[in-house]
Formats: structure tokens, sequence, C-alpha cells
């Protein structure tokens, strides 16, 4: 129940981290482009097949040292329906070789229409007689400023399918504080969102102690991380903004609890571009390269906490 | 450019309201699920194709009446990449049709992705020296959590391409006030976000005197809509809740201007089960059931504003 699978992951791994998947098409080498474009032109169908090859490869190579995968629907929404077909097939073939899968969709609505996301991403659908699981993956991002409504449509399915959420709490980017840094009385909305997610997880908490209801909080706050762990201690974390958004490892450590759980971190681009960051590399070792910089990361981010 | 084309088939119209095209399954009649079940079996594709159905014969009995529609993604990401290959060609339906589409997907990320999302429902991507628009709407529903850098890729791409946006201020669900109506200092957390939305529109005004960042703000709360029309006054409202959730055309008045501008009121369900609420409508008629249903609609909105 909850995120113990992941944390079960991140445990035999020793890796908590995730490989962020937003592959725009120019991160993905020429090679695989070029037998894609010959294959079904300069289309749409041509970039969701060359951004699934490209995934398909960095899975292969990441699948046994990292815990999860962390697709951003943004990048397959880009290329149409085709993407969107990439983003099924990726999240199936994470899974088919033992990952833990996180879509990043940042979903959010009313009660009504959360349980038809709900039922998208981490749920079931009838048709007629037979039931699918359209994308059926582990654990979704979403957003809480609509409140409880917008959100206990998802720990229901959460519950029953041994899935889970990351809420929004404190954003990696610039101008997350214009909003979430502002006082309510003496609290700040980040920390009233957090409230919210621990209240929401309350009854859902797993063997590791921590409910199915996790919080993104951003590498780029250090100090946010350190007081929300303490603040939020049955919520797990979802850490964007390692690496290409500024984050440092020593910064991160404060999202850990004493076991070196709690946590898991994000890298993306520094991951999927790793080939092109190394001097020399060529392209079609692109996925060796991402395993490097996997093998970096873990490296750097777990030499600053302990596990128990 | 902002919402111009908008208002101007509101106007051509008199009718201040757009169809929500929410269209589970249960809402389609059997006479077109049981030929998409005979043709494709009970699968996500049956599914996907007789939602598609379903909108077009819709959208061809209200387009000369009704200046837009609003799907909702939820409703199309439930049945998989099929669900969204429905959304794509229910879009470019409504426009070939003269439809204003708005597509309510609640999207929010941080700037590098957004503009992914950006690209995806209003924009376009390259892929070689081809260039797409993915799902090509004329505007997106967005979240504001984030901040500005969370938002101006929308408005470059909309100033561009003369299409707009409508951020999350107050939704019409009952624990919409969880966060929204925490107070910051004396302002509420709605209006807050309200004033971003002015802020964020103030240079992109358009003839009508409304901006290109438009902001949702629930028929449920027709003091909230009242307040937030006096304080936004360049911001065009999206009114979801109307029907259905329980918004009342009176209370809705409060959200147009002294033009009868100024505001588009969405109704989903009961104009899509229109024939399911009528005496004795058979399922064939369905379409044109939301026909009168939309009628209704429209005379009961406009009669309390007055258009001049």
């Amino acid at each position: 129940m909850s995120f113990d699978r992941l944390i079960a992951k991140i445990i035999e791994t020793k890796n908590p981290t995730v490989v962020g998947l937003d592959p725009k098409l120019e991160y993905v080498p020429n090679f695989i482009k070029k037998k894609c474009f010959e294959k079904y032109g300069q289309t749409l169908k041509a970039a969701a097949k060359a951004v699934f090859k490209f995934n398909k490869m960095i899975i292969d190579e990441i699948c046994d040292i990292v815990p999860a995968i962390k697709p951003q629907a943004a990048y397959y929404e880009m290329y149409g329906y085709q993407g969107v077909k990439t983003l099924e097939k990726t999240i199936r073939y994470a899974q088919a070789k033992g990952m833990f899968v996180i879509t990043d969709g940042k979903r959010n609505d009313i009660g009504a229409t959360m349980e038809a996301y709900t039922a998208a991403h981490l749920g079931s659908v009838k048709v007629g007689n037979s039931e699918y699981q359209p994308f059926g993956s582990d654990a979704l991002t979403v957003n809480g400023y609509l409140g409880t409504d917008g959100i206990s449509p998802l720990l229901e399915a959460c519950k029953e399918k041994d899935k889970g959420i990351f809420v929004l709490v404190k954003t990696s980017n610039k101008s997350s504080g214009e909003l979430q840094d502002k006082l309510i009385g003496d609290t700040p909305v980040y920390a009233v969102m957090g409230d919210m997610c621990e209240s929401w997880g309350s009854e859902l908490i797993g063997k590791y102690g921590y409910s199915l209801v996790g919080a993104v909080v951003g590498a780029t706050y250090p100090e946010q991380l350190n007081e929300l762990r303490k603040r939020l201690p049955h919520t797990i974390f979802l850490v964007p903004g390692y690496g290409a958004q500024g984050g440092g490892a020593k910064g991160i450590a404060g999202a850990f609890d004493e076991n070196g759980l709690g946590a898991i971190v994000n890298s993306s681009r520094a991951i999927m571009c790793a080939y092109k960051n190394e001097e020399n590399c060529p392209e079609e070792d692109f996925a060796k390269a991402a395993r490097r910089e996997a093998l970096r990361m873990k490296e750097d981010i777990t030499s600053y906490i302990e596990f128990k």
C-alpha cells in the first residue's frame, strides 16, 4: 500500500533518484531520428516513434540501477495523440522492466473530473464488459489548488490499486514564491498545502511510515525542504530541480529522514543529454552516457545521506 | 488578438455560453455505442470512436447558436491515446464548423515544460523541417499555482497566434475555499490569483477591453463573481458550475459587465444528457435535445443580462 513499492525499490537499488523522461526531439540522437524520418517522414508519428526508441534504450540501460522514471506528460502531448501513445508505451515498457513510474501531469480538477483523470492515469475504465487501464501508471503528480474534493477520488483509487500521488507543495521554479510563499496568518501557502497532504494521507500510511500522498518540493529551496521534512513526517517528497535547474546534493540532504528515506530526487535533462555533455561521446552511446550520469547522480546524492 | 475572436462570436450569436464536451461513455446513446462495438469490439478504440461520433452530432446541431465548445481533457485521456485522438479530432471539427474551442486541461508546470504544453495545445512544434499544430485549440485553462514563469510561455504564444488562456481563480467545487478563500493579509488567495491575471494580461488587451488572460470563476459563488468582476476589469471569466453543479442564472449575472460581455458560462452534462432528462425523447434525437437545452440555457442566462 501507498509508496511501499517505490520505497522498497529505493532500498533495493540503494538509489533515491528518479530519471525524468522529458524527451524533446532535439535531445534524441540523430541516428534514431534519421531512421524514423526515413520510415514515417518528418511527421508527428515519426517524432513519437523516435522518442519511444530513445526512452526504451535509456530504460534498458538504467532499469537495474534506478528505481523509477518520471515521464513528463507535456513532452508527449507536444507530439499529439501519437506522442501520448508513446507515453503509454513508455510507462508499460518501464514497468515490464521492473521500474516504478511516476507520470508528471500535475492534473487537477473538480471531483467528477478527477475521477476521469484517476481512471485514465492510475485506475481503469470500463468499455461494455471489458476493463482497461488506459495509462496504468504507478503514481501521478497533481495540483491541490482546488482542495479536498479534487483529491479524494485519487485516494480511493490509490488505496485500492496500490498507487500514489505527489501534490505540488513548493515548486522548483524561480517564481514559485509569488503565491506559494505568501503568508496565510503565520503560515506560507506551501506549508498550508503541505499540511493538507499530511491530512489527506493520515489514514493511508504504509509500512515505511509514509502515506500514499506525497509532495513535490523543489531542490532549489533547501531551507523549505528542511522545514517541510520536519513538518510533514508522513509525506514522501518528489524533489525536482537537481542539476540543470541548480539544486545541489548538499541542499537536498534535508529532504531525507534519519533512515535515508522519505524523498526521491529527479534529474531529467542532465541524464537524457549526458552524451552531449561528455567529451567525445559518440551519439550511439547516449544510453550508456545516461547510465554513467545516473550513477554519478546516485553517488552525489547518497554521499550526503545515510541508508540505515 | 486576445479573446476578440471569442467575444465577436458571442456578440454574433447573442449567446455568452459554451458547451462542455465531457463525454463519459455512459452519456453516449446506445445506438452509437452499438455500432462502434460491432466494428471495433469493446475496446478503447471503440469508446473513442463513439465519443467522437457523439461530439460531432452535437457540434452539428449547436454550431450556429453556440459560440464555443469546451472539451475537458480528462474525459478523453480516460480512453487512452485513442481518446486523445478524439480530443484532437473534436477540436478540429468544431473549428471547421466555425466554433471557438477552449481545451479544459488546467495544465501547469515550470517554464520550460509550459513551453511544451503551449506548443501541444495552442502553438506548434517542429519535426525536422515540418511544422505541426498538435491540438491547435483556441484557448487553454491553466493553473497558476507556480506563478509567473509557469504562465509567461503561454503569453508569448497566445499573442503571436491569437489565442487565450483561462487561469483558475475561484473554482466551482465545494472545497475550493480550503485554499482559495484563505486570507493573505486582507486578500483571499483567489483575489491574489485574480490580481495576477490582471497583471499578466495588462499589456495584452484587445478591442473589447479584455486581455488574453481570462479567469475561471465558478457559478456556484455569485458573491465572488460580483466582487471579481469589479476587481478584474480586463479579465474575461469562464464560468463553470451552471446547472448540474447548482449555479443559477441570476447569480451569474454579476459575472457580466455593463455591455453584457466579460463572461462565458459553461454547461456540460445538462446539454450532453438533455435527451435523458426530456420526457419521451428517443435517444436518436440526443443532439436535437442538446440544441433545445442549449437554447433554453441561452434564454435563461441572457434574461438577466443586457447586450448593448
